[in-house]
């Protein structure tokens, strides 16, 4: 793998190999903490984010990289002067051996990739595309539920503009058995090229109208935040499925909670507390999924 | 001491133990230079900030820690799609070792520590906590004048906003024979709880009226500025009580000035090459109490 | 050399000892990997800049230095809070080792000398300095052409508010039988100081009015932005001298195009691959050029 800009390019066999890379980093980070030794990767954000690039430089760090970072590149850098994505990749690939970005615009990493002369990874792009979050997510899954095929998954929140979302649909398409229970307001569900999608791959997929349409022994709830500001007036007519401890005492005790954060209040803080909580798990997961990808591009490739 | 969020928490002893250990590495930094190797410390502003987010990005880094850093957490992190600073900070310490955290919500150290499995240091937290700030003036004080028991200090500007006053007079209280003038607005006079706990405490606590009121032997003026932008239409009312060469004439040459900066008008340019004038020294001594402070945290912790 | 503040303190020998410094760090860049190991480097931004900052910072990583920064240092830094840049200057100089300044004000590079005790590198100061940017500018020429004496440079864009074009005519001045092409609209031409320059200088200056004015040998096209956020209502009715490959197939195939990027529409995308284009090429060579002129003021100096 040279570049990682789409889900769409990873196969069962990469999963399973970053996710096997990603074990041993967590066994043992102290082996790898040299690998990039010398190299330095350049972490451009167009999107404000704490957790994905503060996870990718505390990655890239803790296997002996440096980082040069723009924190705010629509405001602080010279996007603002008119300088289109492309160019800008020209010429930060002079300054850095890998780039790191996340842009508002759909194809702005692919369009990264056709002038890049050193690996690019897909933070985040535009609505489509989160690729190292749909990979941690599938980490986690085999983390905590120990397989993937025939996992059953209850997709929640903002399943139209999360792009978390569309990225782990694709990632799920590759198993085998897959169920995903959709309940969202019907203004944010899944795009058609999504169930398209799963319909193709043989994902059974099942439009919930409430709870009580979700099997009490489900493996997995996918919460994810309804990006409010996106909804203009008719943000407070949505019909939100926040998770609470009343609604969760309804299912197994061997589901677990994920969420890609960060949660406004589609997850009650009462179930920080529940063992079925694992999305601050998920984000430390991200770290290891995060290192195994940069041990495969920069230090293998 | 695993956290510092509060002035309240150091007693003399802990004073007296850091400024010791911040003159040993003034001595003799090499020694360690490596004593923080392989560690990565976050810093997190969500208020804007120079000396104190650089200050303690350099004492890291010349301890051999590494960083992760958001300059503006407010806008171009996850804080903006309305994260809690609990969540923020469960995620960010999956990626640090410890987190340096400034911001506006008086509470915010607290509840940040409230779930942290890592060290927390508050680096300005609402209108009422500034430890390390305060620790730095402290460890001024020790440098300039040899002794901290027995001093007399004038407080000026704004006691009534200013959190670096007010971890002040905490830390001033643990000490003997103390005496404060308090010099400013009416509008701007140290609140009621900070009186009180003068009181407490055996500091003794004089309102004056102009620099008439100040002994002309007082040990230290500790100048602050008004951040007038607080003050809407009454800002042009406000009495100040600038420092100029032609006022420090009146006063003794064994006198120090000091100022947690920046500075407006408060201090005269023209003072700055007067031998009295400590608030550059005391930024600097900023670096070395920063370095005592993570030295016992994050090293002997 | 202690400070660059501006292209005035740069004679021939400077430049050509600089750039063979380049060429010898470009050659073998592992040699020089930790000549700054220990350092810790501050850059400071008050305007925007992908290209000056991150050129800069990779730059200082590579010769085994450490970075403190502040990427919006007007909104972000207690410059927000009033404090002069001399003031900043006095307390950053105490947590770093040099200072790498940008900002809006013409005289913001020589006020920080004035207070500095460490070594302060202006990497752009209000319209009419750039050091840095001419330097790697004039290192093109030699690496590009093979020489600097005798060129011919056609100028093109915002000469009256580009500080690039500004710092570069000074150089140019120091070198023999050069010829400057002037082609812009009326209202952007070089300012009338610049002029009085070349003329004291020897450099031959024309004043085009449209490309036929420019020999077909030119050596040298070297476009600007123009700055259309300057020019108010006027930016419409501007003339402006884009090139593009029709314009380029009516000069020599020796000839280069050189631009201090970020460009808007003022080189046509499909010169990215004519040969001649030698923008990007120029960027890459800022690291180099900076990574020498930061050998000598921090390693030799």
């Amino acid at each position: 793998m040279r570049h990682l800009i789409s889900a769409d390019q990873l196969e069962r066999e990469d999963i399973e190999r970053l996710c096997d890379m990603a074990d041993k980093i967590r066994e043992n980070p102290q082996k790898f903490s040299k690998i990039l030794s010398g190299k330095i990767v350049a972490t451009l954000f167009y999107e404000p984010s704490t957790r994905t690039r503060l996870s990718f430089e505390s990655a890239i760090m803790r296997l002996g990289g440096r980082i040069i970072s723009t924190e705010n590149a629509s405001e602080n850098s010279s996007g603002k002067k008119g300088e289109t994505v492309s160019d800008t990749i020209r010429i930060v690939q002079s300054y850095a051996d890998a780039i790191v970005i996340r842009h508002s615009d759909e194809n702005s990493a692919e369009n990264a990739v056709k002038v890049a002369e050193v690996p690019i990874i897909n933070a985040g792009s535009g609505k489509n595309e989160h690729p190292t979050q749909a990979l941690l997510d599938i980490y986690t899954f085999r983390s905590s539920k120990g397989h993937i095929d025939g996992l059953s998954v209850a997709m929640l929140g903002d399943l139209m503009y999360g792009r978390t979302s569309h990225s782990l649909v694709k990632l799920l398409g590759l198993y085998d058995d897959i169920t995903i229970y959709e309940l969202s307001d019907e203004r944010l569900r899944l795009p058609e090229e999504y169930v398209t999608l799963m319909k193709s791959k043989g994902v059974k997929h099942v439009r919930c109208g409430s709870f009580d349409d979700i099997p009490r022994d489900v493996d997995v709830f996918y919460q994810t935040r309804v990006q409010k500001e996106r909804m203009g007036e008719q943000a407070d007519k949505l019909r939100t499925f926040d998770l609470t401890t009343s609604i969760m005492n309804k299912f197994s005790d061997d589901s677990i909670i994920m969420h890609p954060l960060p949660r406004n209040d589609e997850i009650s803080i009462e179930l920080d507390e529940d063992k079925r909580a694992m999305f601050f798990e998920q984000a430390k997961n991200g770290l290891y999924a995060r290192m195994a990808l940069l041990y495969e591009i920069l230090f293998l490739g």
